[in-house]
């Protein structure tokens, strides 16, 4: 089994891009044509989830060869029921035949059998529809509850991605709480840090990198430092990109000097905020896949002046 | 709007009981009558669904006036893909059908317009069939990624249960961690209890009882008292009854003096670990019923021993 880091550092390369779209479906901001085309047959579910399932087509078709993977949003199709699910199977199936690598942002946690459960749904070895390449997870309930997905990750090829410091304003309510007997130096997201890439320790690929990955928000670029500085082998993904405020400079520091070790999200920016909800699917697929051109060329342009790249 | 609390405390009051029966399925460990009745006709994704339904179905009609609620947990049903979630969409219906109150066990989490998304999918306002009457939820991402699940409790009439001290023996990891100048007397869950309790100050019905409330283990019965003291307004939800250790005797501090404030969970002791795979469904059905019977008088017995009750 090849590890899933060594698939997404390969993908990084040959597309020389780190920057990778989120997919949250939103009907009530996808562009008319979609809503129109599909409206014609069936019933309403099969009206929501083939409008859900053909945006998603047109982002991964604007995208493909741009991006190293997409970020199907589960809560989005969540929210819909059984068409929103039907519609996330659909997305997931079809970004891997166009290539891309799948990282299904579920923010999953459970313990023992439950975990292995999540673990069968998201990541392989089970009846499920919805199998990624990857799945977020959050870390409150400790090492044990991780377990399961670690070893789904090595028996699949799959990987994980563990919420270490997220984007939004209130993070550090619990994240940032300073531990004690640890000279002021040390906070609950650099605990979990430590944790995470202790995990990953049995996970590392050809590539240097663990299958074990951290989510790091672009929107705490001093955290960031800190966090690189104790993990250099593990994967960063950094959502909090465009519409949360996070620019080119903030997500430098969750790369590695070399450039590499980050992926970085952007889901509302690229495929939503529409000039016109009237527009065409050419002019659609043209506006998706320049936003993207633009946020790569950004952020490469940033690591082009890394000290060592 | 009612408050989910003064449903859920009106429910307990008027069965006796506080004993609520988690629904997981496991294929692999239902009677054989379920899988035999249901496998004759239609497709093998038909057969997983109506094998799931009717299995929470005898369960539930088993048990509707022993217990409040029940507790589908979802990664159960998302590891069978779409036909899980079919059964689960069949359960919940049934179960409110039944007059039960339903806790969808999801553990989930996310930031601004995604934990709305969330909210949306399991506590109303949406399209989703998987609205239950309360969810628990994660607190790792802090006050504002909780904001959007209170204020749908509170449009909708629902309830959350927040993580707090989970039954996991590997949830010290993190939940224990002591905070730094707090003269080694608070933790990671009490900070998390803290937040809790604040959080539902404005939810707090008639019964005295806020809808936001905290999920504290049946294995942690010190911890238990430390928390219960903090937040006398929060309902616990105590998982790890039976099949994870924890004992009618455990479970006592995790109820105010009065013999309120919490509901224990119970899922595998109830549903499963049958005597024999080829039982009867008129011997499932009572060996279920007995179970939980057998849970409601150990706790009750318990109760009935505290001081004030």
């Amino acid at each position: 089994v090849t590890h899933f880091s060594d698939r997404l550092i390969a993908a990084i390369r040959q597309k020389n891009s780190s920057c990778i779209v989120g997919l949250d479906p939103r009907i009530e901001s996808m562009p008319r044509f979609i809503l129109d085309a599909t409206a014609k047959e069936g019933s309403a579910d099969e009206h929501l989830r083939r409008s859900i399932a053909t945006f998603h087509r047109l982002v991964i078709d604007s995208v493909f060869d741009l991006a190293p993977a997409v970020k199907p949003q589960t809560a989005f199709f969540e929210q819909y029921g059984i068409p929103g699910l039907l519609a996330l199977a659909d997305t997931i199936e079809y970004a891997r035949e166009r290539g891309l690598l799948v990282i299904v942002d579920g923010k999953r946690n459970d313990i023992g059998s439950t975990a292995e459960a999540y673990a069968r749904a998201y990541l392989g070895g089970g009846q499920s529809a919805f199998v990624g390449d990857a799945l977020t997870v959050s870390p409150y309930l400790g090492r044990d509850s991780l377990m399961p997905f670690v070893e789904a990750c090595e028996r699949h090829g799959k990987g994980l991605f563990v919420l270490v410091k997220t984007s939004n304003r209130g993070s550090g309510d619990l994240q940032d709480i300073e531990v004690a007997n640890s000279d002021g130096h040390s906070t609950i997201f650099m605990k979990v840090a430590e944790l995470v890439a202790s995990l990953g320790e049995s996970l590392v690929g050809s590539s240097g990198y663990s299958s074990v990955g951290a989510v790091v928000g672009a929107t705490f670029p001093e955290q960031a430092v800190q966090i690189r500085r104790a993990m250099p082998k593990t994967i960063f993904l950094v959502p909090g990109f465009g519409a949360q405020g996070g620019t080119g400079k903030d997500v430098v520091p969750c790369y590695n000097a070399d450039g590499q070790g980050a992926i970085v999200s952007a889901s509302r920016s690229i495929t939503y905020e529409l000039p016109d909800p009237g527009l065409s699917e050419a002019d659609f697929r043209a506006l998706v896949r320049v936003r993207t051109v633009k946020m790569i060329a950004e952020i490469n342009g940033f690591l082009a002046h890394l000290p060592t790249a």
